[in-house]
C-alpha cells in the first residue's frame, strides 16, 4: 500500500473488565491484527452463581480474515482461560513457550479442540513474523515459569509488552530475565511499553522466588517431628520445586493433593521443568506407610476455595486427609484481594483442630514492584507508556512512577476496555472505541446470564420469592382455584402461619374487588395483586420479596 | 448461704459466633448473674438478605430473676448493638460511662425503648455493687473515647476484663489507661485476666492516635490548593476532632456527612467530648458559599459499604457532593477483614475520577499488639489467662503471647459459646455448656429466617426457580391446564425459546406417562415432574434451579 509509511499502530484493549483480570489485547495495523493473551476472570462478588467471565470479542470475529495469531505470555488462567472459548469463534494459530503451550493443551483437550488447533512452540530470543507484524519473545520472571515478553516490531515502531513479570535475579528454574536483550531493544528505540502494574503500589524490589526456599529448609527443620502440609497456587512449579527441594533434604516423601495441583505438576514434569528424585512422591494412599514426620503433603486451597483440598481437610470434608494436632500447615501464599476473609476462616478451623498455622514469610510475589517497574522503564525509553495489568488504582500507581522518571502525562495512556489508541513517532492518542464486554459463563451456558438474570438472582437472595397461583374461568374471569400463595427463602413458614394467612386475606379482598368491578384484564390482575402483597408484606416485615403472580384458565 | 466459701465462679459466653463479633459473656456466682457486653454481629456472607445477627440469650431469659445487671465495656456495635432486642426479651439495668450510655440512650430511642430501662452511668474508679459481685470501671483507650476495662470482684476472686483496648500514652481526648490502677489490682492479686485478642498476631506496640494528627497536618500542607476529603469510622470520636483541628489550623471549614457520623459527632458534642472552634462546621449547603481549597468533608464509607455517603460520592450517585478531579481523598481506617474487595472498588472509582487518593499511615488501630498485651498481664499476673475478642487464630495468638510469659496450657483456656468455665483459687475448667446461638434479624424479622431459609436463597441466587403450574381436574386428576413454566434468575428467556419449549415437552411426556398409569397422587406427580426437569435442565445446561411444582385442583 502505497500509504504504509503513514499508518499507524492501534493497541485496542479488550477485556471487558479490566479490573477483574481478563488480559487480551488487539494490536491492528492496516489489514493485520495480532493478539497478546486471551484470559478469562473470575466473577465479581455480584456475580450470583456465575463460573466465570470471558471476553466479549466480536471485534475479532468481525475482522477475521485480518487476525493472523495470538501470542501467550504465560500459562496463568487470566492470561489463557479464554482460549478454548474464543478458538470456538474465531481459529487462530497460537504461539507461545513450551510450558506455557503445555498448560494451554491440556485446556483445549478438555474441550475437544485439541485437534482443531494451530499451534507453535516457541523459544526465547524467537520471532515469528505475521504480516507487518514480527514478535520476539523475552525471558522474564513471574510466578509461573516459562513466562514471556513480547517485542512487537511494527512499521509503526517498536511495542514492549512486559506480559506479568518480576525481576528475579537467582530464579529457581532458568535464567534471570533477560535485561541484556531489553537494554538491547531499548538502545534501538521503542514507541511504547505496555509495564505490568500490579504491584506499582508497593516500593522497592520482589524477593527473589529462591529465598522462599531458604525459608522452607528452616521450616522444615524446626518442625521436623510433624507431618507438613503446604498450600500454595498450583501453577507454582518453582514453590512445588522448592518444596520437593526440602523434602527430599529432609528425608521426607511428598504428596501432592487437589486436581489442578496433579495436573499442573504432571504436565511440567513431563516437559522437564520439575526435578523431582526418584522414589520423592508417593500416592496419597502410600501415606500410612509412613511416619507423619516423614511425609510432606502438596496441596491446593491456598485462598480459601471452599472446593479445594485444604479446605476440605479443615473443615472434615475430607475423604483421606484428616487435620491432626500438631500437623505443621504453611500458606505458602497471600490473599488475592477479596479472598481474605475466606483464607482466615480456613486458617481458624485448622487452628481449632490443633494445627500449627504458617502464613508469614513463606511466599514471595510474582509481579514487580516500583523500583522493578523503573528499571524496565529505564532500559527500555520508550516513547510513550501504557501502564496494564491491576486495578484502576495500580495503574494510576505506575503513572506516578513513570512520572517520578520524568515522563509528562500526555504520554502516559491508561486505556480503558475497547478504547483504540493509534501511535506512531508523531504523535499516539486514543481515537475511537470498538465494542467490548464481559460474558458470563454458568455451566454450558455461554453469555445466557445477563443483567436482567443477575437482577432476579440478586433479588431472590436478598428476600426469597412469594408465588400467588389462581385458576380462573375463560369467558368469565371468575376464580375458580386460588388464590394460593408458595414462599421460598423468605420466611420460615412453620411459625409464619399468621402472617401467610393474612396475606391470603388481603390476596381475597384484592380479587374479590377486582371480581366486583368486573376486571378480567390478566395484567391488571396480576400488577393488583403483585401491589396489595408487596405493601402488605413491607409493613409486617420490611422485606421485598420477589412476588410472582401466575394465572391459569380452564 | 453455709458452702459459698467453696463455691466457683462461672464465666460464660454467650455470643453465638465468636468468629463474627457478638460479645456477651455471663459471669454467674451462686444465685446471681451480670452480664458484660451485648454485642450484634453483621452477617457472613452466606447469610444472604439478613441485616445483622444476635445473640440468642435463652439461658439469660431462662434465669432471669439471678441476672442483676449489664455492663458495657464501650459503645461500638459489636459490644452494644443487641442491647434494645436482648432487653426487650430480660429488662436489666445498664450501667456504662458517659458517651456509651449516650450512644446506647439513642439505639434505645430508635427502639422506643428509652423509658423503660434503668441505666447508670459510671465513672473510673467508681463500683457497682451487685449481689456477691462489685465491678469497677477502669479507664483504657480505645478507638472510641470513654473505654472501660471491668475488675469483676467476686467471692471467688478477682476478674479482670479489658474490653476492647490499646495503650495509649497520648491519647487525644482524656487520660491514658490507668496502668497504675492496674498495677494495684494486679498486686492484690487477680483469678483470672480476659484480654482483647484482636491483634495479638502484631507485634509490637500500636501507634498512639495522635500520630494520626500530625500526618493529617502534614496532608494538609501539602494539598493545601484542593478540597479534602476524609473517610472514617463514625464512632473514632478522636479522629474526628484531630481533623476538625487540622481543618481549624489551616482555615479549612468542616462539613459532616452520613447518618452515623452525624450521629455520633452529635451525640460527642453534647457530651462534651468533642471541641468544635466556632464557625468550622458547616452544613453541606454552605459548602458552594466557600472555595474547595477551605473545605474538608468528613465522611462515612470507609470500608467501601455501598450505601455509605462516599460510596455514592464515588458512583456519582451523592445528591450533593460530586468527586471533582484533584480532590484529595484521604481512607482514614484499614479495611476490616472482608471488606478488602468493597474498599479497593471504591478507591478505583475515586481514581477513575480523577480524584488523588491517599491510604497509607492515616490510621491506627484500637487493639493492643503482642508487647501491648505482655504488659497487661505482667501488671496483673493472674492465675489464669482466657483470650477474648477476636477470629479464634487471634485468640491462639495470645496464647502463644502468654506462654512466652510463662504460663502453662493448662492455665489458658480458649473458650467457645456457651461453655461454662467454672474457676476458682484451687481450679480451672470447662465444666458443662449452655444453649447459645446466632439469631437472624432481616427487615423486621427477628429470628424468622433460619437455615432453611438461607439454603433456599443460597440455591435461588447461584440458578434461579423454574416454576411448574398445572391445573388438575378434581376426582378425575386430568390435566385441565398447563403444565405451564416460568423462571427467573435461571436463563435469559429471550434467545432461550428452544431450551423453554424442549422442557415443556418433557412436562408433556412425563405427565402423559403418569395420567396413563393412572397417577392422580399430587406427591407423586410433583415428584415425578421435579425429577423429569431438573434431569432435562441438568443435561442441557449443568445448573440445578430450585424447580417447584404447582398443583391446582378445580
Amino acid at each position: 500500500m502505497s500509504n504504509s509509511k503513514n499508518s499507524k499502530l492501534r493497541i485496542i484493549p479488550l477485556g471487558g473488565l479490566e479490573q477483574i483480570g481478563m488480559n487480551i489485547t488487539a494490536f491492528e495495523y492496516e489489514d493485520s491484527i495480532i493478539v497478546v493473551d486471551c484470559g478469562l476472570a473470575f466473577p465479581t462478588d455480584d456475580m450470583l452463581g456465575v463460573d466465570l467471565v470471558i471476553p466479549d470479542v466480536s471485534y475479532l470475529v468481525e475482522n477475521e480474515e485480518k487476525v493472523k495469531g495470538l501470542f501467550i505470555t504465560h500459562g496463568h488462567e487470566d492470561h489463557i482461560g479464554a482460549i478454548p472459548y474464543v478458538l470456538k469463534e474465531i481459529n487462530i494459530p497460537i504461539y507461545a513457550t513450551k510450558l506455557t503451550m503445555g498448560i494451554i493443551e491440556h485446556k483445549l483437550q478438555e474441550h475437544n479442540l485439541s485437534s482443531q488447533v494451530r499451534r507453535k512452540v516457541v523459544k526465547y530470543g524467537q520471532s515469528i513474523n505475521l504480516g507487518p507484524f514480527r514478535v520476539e519473545f523475552v525471558k522474564t520472571n513471574h510466578s509461573i515459569v516459562d513466562a514471556a515478553a513480547f517485542a512487537i516490531y511494527t512499521p509503526a515502531g517498536v511495542v514492549f509488552h512486559t506480559g506479568d513479570f518480576k525481576v528475579d535475579y537467582t530464579p529457581v528454574f532458568g535464567d534471570a530475565i533477560d535485561l541484556q536483550r531489553i537494554g538491547e531493544i531499548g538502545k534501538k528505540g521503542v514507541l511504547a511499553v505496555m509495564c505490568d502494574s500490579t504491584n506499582a503500589e508497593r516500593p522497592g524490589f520482589t524477593q527473589s522466588e529462591r529465598t522462599v526456599g531458604r525459608q522452607f529448609d528452616s521450616i522444615f527443620s524446626e518442625n521436623h517431628n510433624t507431618r507438613i502440609i503446604i498450600a500454595t497456587f498450583a501453577s507454582n512449579v518453582d514453590r512445588v520445586q522448592q518444596i520437593i527441594n526440602s523434602a527430599h533434604k529432609y528425608g521426607r516423601k511428598v504428596v501432592v493433593e487437589g486436581r489442578s495441583m496433579v495436573n499442573i505438576i504432571t504436565t511440567a514434569s513431563e516437559l522437564g521443568y520439575l526435578d523431582v528424585p526418584d522414589n520423592t512422591l508417593i500416592s496419597i494412599d502410600e501415606l500410612r506407610n509412613y511416619p507423619d514426620e516423614q511425609t510432606v503433603l502438596i496441596t491446593t486451597g491456598s485462598q480459601g476455595e471452599s472446593m479445594a483440598a485444604l479446605s476440605r481437610m479443615a473443615n472434615g470434608m475430607h475423604k483421606k486427609i484428616s487435620i491432626k494436632p500438631n500437623d505443621t500447615i504453611i500458606f505458602s501464599s497471600h490473599p488475592i484481594p477479596g479472598n481474605e476473609k475466606a483464607v482466615a476462616n480456613v486458617m481458624n478451623e485448622l487452628y481449632r483442630k490443633g494445627a500449627n498455622v504458617i502464613f508469614q514469610d513463606v511466599h514471595v510475589s510474582g509481579h514487580a514492584c516500583a523500583e522493578e517497574i523503573k528499571l524496565i522503564y529505564t532500559l527500555l525509553q520508550p516513547k510513550y507508556c501504557i501502564p496494564v495489568h491491576g486495578e484502576f488504582k495500580h495503574l494510576k500507581a505506575q503513572e506516578a512512577i513513570v512520572k517520578s522518571l520524568g515522563y509528562d502525562s500526555k504520554d502516559i495512556f491508561i486505556l480503558s476496555s475497547g478504547d483504540v489508541l493509534e501511535l506512531d513517532e508523531n504523535s499516539a492518542k486514543v481515537n475511537g472505541h470498538v465494542h467490548t464486554g464481559a460474558i458470563m459463563v454458568d455451566g454450558l451456558g455461554v453469555g445466557d446470564v445477563g443483567n436482567i438474570v443477575l437482577r432476579d438472582r440478586q433479588h431472590l437472595a436478598e428476600d426469597g420469592i412469594i408465588i400467588v397461583v389462581m385458576t380462573l374461568q375463560a369467558g368469565t374471569g371468575l376464580v375458580l382455584a386460588g388464590p394460593d400463595i408458595v414462599s421460598r427463602g423468605f420466611v420460615y413458614v412453620r411459625g409464619a402461619e399468621d402472617l401467610m394467612d393474612s396475606a391470603k386475606a388481603v390476596l381475597n379482598d384484592t380479587m374479590e374487588d377486582l371480581m366486583s368491578e368486573g376486571v378480567s384484564d390478566w395484567g391488571r390482575i396480576k400488577s393488583e395483586v403483585k401491589s396489595a402483597l408487596s405493601d402488605f408484606v413491607w409493613k409486617e416485615t420490611q422485606r421485598r420479596p420477589m412476588i410472582m403472580p401466575i394465572l391459569m384458565e380452564v
